[in-house]
């Protein structure tokens, strides 16, 4: 297994997390691959570089999304099992993994940094909270670490690994790998090469550079963001702008909008002021809610979109 | 070739077109398909109804697209060769169609009805505007019809079809049928088996189904849209509301949209108001514009979008 | 989690390894549905069974494969982390997994049979050889059985589960699920929903009910094997003869065959005689070997797949 | 549309038929890069070029397919429709294609050259047979680039193009372009870019430089298979070796092909005569076919690949 330290001085890499790395191979095309591209649709011509910049920056607002396809890139990824676990859900990607049953698992894990011992969340089934505090983090931190190193000397033992545990058993065989590696904890490391076309990395990005994504592949996805700007600044740009920090307003949530700049253009009175007489008029928020198909939770976020709160 | 005809009487088919058609032939899972995948993951216990609704809208809302792809259709499909190079763009699916190497392609070409000839649209460069009329209109109908129709004669003779032209030619051998389909119109009807999933049929359905469209796949995607609605009530619905009619507003329109609410809000003046007075403050609206880096057609579609022009 | 027990009066469901299962859950179409697809490319025409027999294995002799993709499985799936970290690579297929983020991964750990405790295989280095045996084979379950016990009860501690470890911390918050499922071992189980076309699937059956890979995901590929036998049994005897059956030879290969052959026939010697003259004549086998482009390992199965040796 | 005159003087381009070409505009990655990914499953080692080789050529014999993936190949294409409607037949690539929506299609058609125009073949229902002759010969010809030119005059006339026919139709308007095109003939050039990795790539290759395929496409697969060649000489070899010239030998055929050789070897009589005495000995050609469970065809093929015939 590659480790950070052999790469550390390969200006190509970025650390992630404690002993991961996010390094850039290789890749093919840029932004004006992605205009060759949709020109051969669009039609020809001589185009300044402002006129690049509005084509693909219209791509991307009416997703036209197949020239953003002919960039492609191609990673040297290290990350703990579990994120592994994540990453490879993204289908439209190539991938050549660290096998377990060739090669002995290193004695790498995930240690997570003390900010990172986190309470379960309480109101986001799927996330972290608050710092643990006290001797609970410091449990934490010394179970994470006690499991990484036992289990690291049991998967030694099994394998018959010098490293390994005696317990005075004669002659040994030593059990297969592919068997042995199951006793590794999750936070074990492991090391892929990865390769993925623009597109399906915006839509990757988008879901692993987001709050909701757990932090670790949060992590992971920063430096390949970081790549993709520097190589592709115009789509990057369009993809922040009409893609990543967008919002999606559903029909209800459009028609509800609507009514109320209506109310308000129509009868002269602020903004939120209309919402607050809209819905006394309703018979009350869940009234109004009600009226326009939306449930309770999407009406607490469209009053937070829309500062109404 | 399968002709209208020849399904009219099977209540899983609908015309499309003049001799086309859409047919159900098999689909595997509904609503309740969708909910038993995505409990899978976020946890059980007996729902009620009401809840396996929310459940599904909760999915749609949050791009929680896999359990979208456990319910699958299988459809038989007669479309014009020119739609067929549009439908087969749509790579996540699988397709069995018509060889015109192995058999003979038959007669029978799409004539558009009179009040689908029209112009080319002036502002939508990819798009038809107002109906022909007169004598043009006439031409038109009459070219479309007497090329179907001459060209079908050349395919016949070339592969030595007895109703072909003869030519006083002796003896013949006949063109090989791959060679001999090249001077069929691409207005040429083809037959195929078309199998999709759920999610990816909804990705279809938001690109086909939509204004932008050529019409003839609009056509042809609204049976399809038929058939999804009536067997996944819940996830059509939720479709609709969140992504077919949501509205993606940018992170330059969000801007904007949040400002002028803002100023509206604390200025207790109306928003149609809020946005003259934004614009004169700019010195103008090409500057406004420019302040939240929107194009002029951006600009414009904001105002058309929130009833501003 | 499903457990076994809850799913094993439902004919449906097969229990794989100790805690595992294979559930098909729907399917869509059927030996019919692939001479369906393929006739709409072939040309119609009532056709008896026997013909049908005799068109899915032309097509599967010949590669044509897209009529496979007609039919469609989905089933139930409970295995251990480690095999399902082999089944995710099969891309195209549809996922739902259990999610250690939302829920409490459950206390099921896979323990294998004390014949499946194998050791390394000396000459294949991916792959399991001789039984452990005494001391090592009684060490090697016991540390699997106690990594299992002790780091779920690590899990159970860090989520500030009830039965997990108190050591007198006070009042704590329990670690975020996220995080703590770190610690869990890759023999931990996982459940999924799994749908996949009988193209792919034939892929990921010719691969995992295999010699060459690893024993507990041949388990699993058993009983998928059994249920598309049963439903698709022309496809699947299809399957057996020309392609999971048989044998690819290469173009070298191909050439020593063809040589021999001849030789054999014209010099009106045995088979295994006219291998031996060849060899001599060219100077040994290395140099026959070597002439025929073939490396040491191919000449091996060479004279293995022909009886030479 | 680009065309060949255009990109003629380009080393990267290659003419294809009459008006089409084939132009690598981008590549990433090598033989080298095969290798990359793949050590990083097998392990890894300082390793000769010599091991490299061998590396590849053990990846292409055990379809062990991923590492093939990691090249990625970008090309500029130009042909004519009906190849397109086959060549987008392969899902896993990128394309972006000349729109006749958006832009006039030109006057280039694909007239065939004479020795082209060959008949129906009487044996293969899909293939061509021998070349037409004489008045047929000349009938063919003129027939394609007639229609040829007179549609295209058509599609111009319909779009109110100044060169289309006038008709004394006063004021017009022009038909829009995504319908006018419906009568433009299947030989009609289109023109795109296309990006596909070299996995997907072979399988392209496999199929379309094989003498079952339209001579049209595997006359634009062989330029490309050119490019393979050069660019990853060693994988271009793997790929001939164990895959485009490999032959299947399915279960029946290894059988009988096994007992032949046992006879030969044990009785001491020639490959040969072993083939005839044990067709003797079942009473027939015939019953030893049914005794290995083969079809006519199949034993046909068996005699011609071993030169039993």
């Amino acid at each position: 297994m590659t480790t950070w330290e052999q790469v550390a001085g390969d200006s190509r890499y970025t650390q992630v997390l404690d002993k991961g790395f996010v390094g850039l191979i290789d890749y093919m095309g840029d932004d004006a691959a992605i205009v060759q591209a949709a020109r051969v649709s669009y039609g020809a011509g001589t185009k300044s570089v402002n006129e690049d910049r509005g084509l693909i920056r219209y791509l991307m607002r009416n997703s036209h999304s197949t020239p953003f396809e002919m960039v492609e890139f191609k990673f040297h990824l290290k990350m703990p099992i579990f994120v592994m676990r994540q990453h490879v859900r993204h289908r439209m990607a190539s991938i050549n993994e660290y096998s377990g049953r060739y090669s002995v698992m290193t004695d790498e894990f995930y240690i997570p940094e003390q900010s990172r011992l986190q309470a379960q969340s309480r109101d986001n089934k799927q996330g972290s909270g608050a710092q643990l505090h006290g001797q609970e983090l410091e449990m934490a931190l010394n179970t994470i670490k006690r499991v990484s190193a036992e289990n690291y000397l049991d998967y030694l033992s099994l394998i018959n690994d010098e490293e390994g545990r005696n317990y005075n058993l004669g002659e040994r065989q030593g059990l297969a790998r592919e068997l042995a590696r199951m006793v590794l904890p999750l936070n074990n490391y492991t090391e892929l090469y990865w390769k993925i076309d623009l597109k399906n990395l915006f839509h990757y990005l988008n879901l692993r550079v987001d709050s909701h994504a757990q932090m670790e592949i949060q992590q992971l996805a920063l430096p390949i963001a970081e790549h993709v700007k520097r190589i592709c600044p115009i789509a990057w740009e369009a993809f922040e702008d009409y893609w990543q920090q967008a919002t999606t307003v559903s029909r209800l949530e459009k028609n509800l909008l609507q009514a109320l700049i209506e109310f308000s253009s129509t009868q002269s009175v602020g903004f939120g002021e209309s919402y607050e007489t809209m819905c006394q008029k309703a018979g009350g928020k869940a009234q109004l809610q009600s009226e326009f198909g939306m449930s309770k939770r999407e009406m607490a976020e469209f009053e937070r979109q829309w500062k109404l709160a």
